[in-house]
């Protein structure tokens, strides 16, 4: 398969429509089925696969950027009698194990940006089911704010894994039914077990969908929620910013871009990822922050980290341990940071900052090692110094490196550090770190804006360890080697348990819990057996299942 | 394989010693290596497999029942130099993927036991580490409330699952590290990584035990230790009631208890369960109940359902569903659940409503599907409707059979039902049920002592269908058809997820995220190929790891 490309944009969209309509914005599914990544999976009835996902995500990205004037986005179906069949069944039954498992990941993680969308944009997504909305396709309404469903005695809304293919609702539809809206459990069960799905008004009164409207006031009645759901954002009608395409170049064994440059060692099954500071200090002033646009560091190092995760995570398997460096000016990252802080209450800089959560969200997710280097040169200050409380582990070097005259290295706490960049769990990373003392996190607070060298840093707790100079090569090099010798799937379990100390909530539920469950099922013969139910989808053979309650 | 029987006494234990000194229990790990429960494996270095838990699990409920004056348990070893080395790996490599799923469970719901004992019977628990306390070993620690290690330069406390097993700590470890013992989570992540484990001081600055004792100062100081917690207890010294063997009766498609009966089907894969109310209203006195010891009721009910549960899930895999019924008088319930609630200042009246809890939480995570039928001539009241709510679905029959002159079927709540028996997620099961209408839980608040018909208890939510009785065999039967024919490991999942609505504790954590994570690993061909960790432990080959991140 052709490496998969993370990067699109509307002119070159194959399944997706952005219709503007003044504040509101329709996000018309229309999938072309013959456009699939998988050669000869036909993308029937709306289905989707990571391709169709890919500009799911562009276009909500884009919405939020480079449509402040729009305040309502409604999601809908560009064919007849068919709102969304649901991941293609094709594509998952001849996918690898991990194409699968980050081709949910990713869905997942598109799914909460719509939320995020909702409550910290004020850019609120509503859903307008018109036809069948199947698995994946409802669990995509679910994570809109507001669900309508024409009452047309054939429109439905259905989660048909569990009786249909032998898998799980997995991308959230589990978790939303019974958290998000709040569905019985019973009623929960009830409804996951029906392949026909359940419509009209009982779909309202089991909390399924929030409203249904009568065929022939359908289109008037989604027009009026959709503008009335807008009229009440605090989004300026302003005009946004372009998100031009990113200055990327990818050769076989790095990949580099302005602010984050990737380098492969595929002997050793480790990419370095070295993040850049801005060469200079935050803007003069929000309008020349608004005209740097795309070029705005903060923005500029989302979107491509943004990028280089994605393009590791599903091109890269077998790179199992990231990296992380960082180069440049930590008074400069700081400055930007300020920067944001004092003009938070602006909508792009609003953008940026949620922006960059998501990002650092996605860097929790990744089931790849993380180890972050502080080093002399290094600007792990504010907003980056979040990748070393991100890392599972972290090494600091004490004083210099022979005939290195850069400064030693120093980690910079900011105001960023304290709340700004909550992780999935509603915590900080430096209260999911100091779970079990939470006196470490006022500690640390009290330096804010003091440049820790290793000694402070380790005795803070802020890194794993201070290492001096004479040792690091050897100390990496061992730590490195260990991590390379463990079992891949072994290191994925743990990370995703250590990660996510204390609290849960319904996005590390979605992570954690249903995410397991499914990735135990996609292996199951059940599911993925020669005589498996996704197998032999569509084939007219029914499954041969094991009977075993494990 | 025999099948597993989960009924022991100390006299029969092989592995176990209970030492008695006053206040203070010692619970001594001895096991004996040749009475393992597969042939051929040795259980050697106090290594455990399912007999050694069911031992410990009997003798935790043994200190609580028969033992009231023991404050303090204290869990230490028998051998010398080992604590214990954890579960068996050549148990693990040998045993099927649902037997270890299934010995994993248990091992988690023992070790919350233990600590259900210290917060809610005040008995409480810490661990006397001299020796190696590896894996599991050190997971069995970390469930009690204080860890001793003794600092004679060797001993230590290790998780070296990752880097040995190719497994995670899955009995609780990696949660308990960073969300009971709040180890800082790349500390943990470090911890989880070095085969040879932390001793001594840093043991301590990491969170790992509670406290290094010399080894001169080490029995004295252990000693000290428990008998000072144990003089912190409420507990009477008062006598104990014993836990005299069940009444059980095991035939080919039937067990039964005196107020249990199981009937298999297993042409359909059904279990059908009785439930029997008391005969009588509750004893007159708190005395008189003493007096009945394990006759009393709602203890003896406990008893058998614990009994009848564990027996369905380890020996009758292919019985994928267990549908509850229940028999006799309703007030006959009632009038115990008051007796409990009433007397829930004594000891023993404390020890039964908290052993009904961990009853009802077992039916939680069991992983097959549960319902419930609500006929005429039901008891569905108070407790016993604790089962209706636990259930995936429930349907109630509206009304009388012809020919039968029973009355019609009603739910009685109680206050049992709102908060007595808390779930793992630490909410009422109408809490869970409602978590998304608060209002309906108050609602049916209001209805307490009041017989509800099937129309009634439909319109408040309690049960899933009220039926017709000319319908009910017909629906019935559909149901229970559909739901044979969903694959078991689907259901699995999704049950998992719909049981748990909202909030998540260590508890579900444990069985939602490790397990799940764990259960994953276990399928894994890293972990259980022909080439896996689990299966080339100890022959002298290195594992040969697919290197693919997933």
């Amino acid at each position: 398969m052709q490496p998969i490309d993370f990067q699109t944009e509307p002119s070159r969209y194959r399944h997706w429509r952005i219709e503007l309509d003044g504040d509101v914005a329709n996000l018309v599914m229309d999938v072309d089925a013959s456009a699939g990544l998988f050669e000869g999976t036909e993308l029937k009835l709306n289905s989707y696969d990571l391709g169709v996902d890919i500009e799911l995500y562009d276009a909500i990205q884009r919405l939020r950027f480079e449509h402040p004037e729009v305040g309502a986005v409604v999601i809908r179906s560009g064919k007849d009698n068919v709102f969304c069949a649901g991941a293609n069944i094709r594509m998952l039954g001849k996918a690898t194990h991990g194409h699968k498992v980050n081709f949910c990941k990713f869905t997942n993680e598109t799914r909460l940006a719509i939320e995020d969308a909702t409550e910290n944009s004020h850019q609120r997504y509503l859903t307008a089911i018109n036809g069948t909305a199947a698995g994946g396709g409802y669990e995509l309404a679910l994570a809109t704010d507001h669900i309508m469903l024409v009452d047309d005695r054939k429109s439905t809304v259905s989660l048909p894994e569990t009786p249909l293919l032998a898998v799980l609702p997995g991308t959230g539809g589990l978790t939303r039914i019974t958290d998000k809206r709040g569905v019985r459990r019973d009623l929960a069960d009830w409804f996951s077990t029906v392949e026909e799905g359940i419509r009209g008004k009982k779909a309202v009164d089991w909390r399924l969908v929030d409203e249904v409207v009568p065929l022939s006031k359908w289109a008037e009645t989604v027009n009026a929620r959709a503008h009335e759901i807008a009229a009440g954002t605090d989004r300026p009608k302003s005009t946004g910013i372009k998100l031009t395409p990113l200055d990327r170049k990818i050769a076989a064994n790095a990949i580099s871009y302005p602010h984050v440059s990737v380098e492969l060692r595929r002997d050793e099954k480790i990419g370095y990822l070295t993040l850049h500071a801005p060469a200079r200090a935050a803007p003069p002033s929000l309008p020349a922050a608004h005209a740097l646009g795309p070029a705005f560091w903060p923005l500029a190092l989302a979107r491509e980290l943004d990028d280089a995760i994605l393009h590791l995570r599903l091109n890269e398997p077998d790179i199992g341990v990231l990296v992380f460096r960082s180069e440049g000016d930590p008074q400069a990252v700081l400055s930007h940071d300020a920067f944001l802080a004092e003009h938070r209450a602006d909508w792009l800089m609003r953008e940026v900052h949620h922006y960059l959560k998501r990002v650092l969200k996605r860097i929790d997710v990744t089931a790849k090692s993380l180890v972050a280097l502080v080093e002399p040169g290094s600007c792990f200050a504010g907003t980056l110094a979040e990748i070393v409380f991100a890392a599972d582990r972290s090494l600091m070097l004490v004083g210099r490196r022979d005939g290195d005259n850069r400064p030693p290295a120093a980690i910079t706490l900011g105001e960023t550090n304290f709340g700004f960049y909550p992780m999935g769990n509603a915590l900080s990373r430096l209260q999911t770190r100091f779970f079990g003392e939470p006196e470490s996190v006022d500690r640390a607070k009290e330096k804010i804006g003091t440049p820790l060298d290793a000694g402070e840093a380790f005795a803070l707790g802020l890194v794993t360890l201070a290492v001096e100079a004479y040792d690091w090569d050897d100390e990496l090099r061992q730590q490195l080697e260990a991590r390379a010798s463990f079992s891949p799937d072994a290191l994925t379990g743990m990370e995703a348990n250590l990660r996510f100390a204390g609290p849960e909530t319904m996005e590390t539920k979605i992570f954690g819990r249903l995410t397991a469950w499914q990735n135990w099922i996609f292996q199951r013969p059940n599911a993925v057996g020669p005589q498996g139910a996704l197998k032999l989808y569509g084939s007219g053979v029914q499954p041969n299942f094991e009977r075993e309650r494990v």
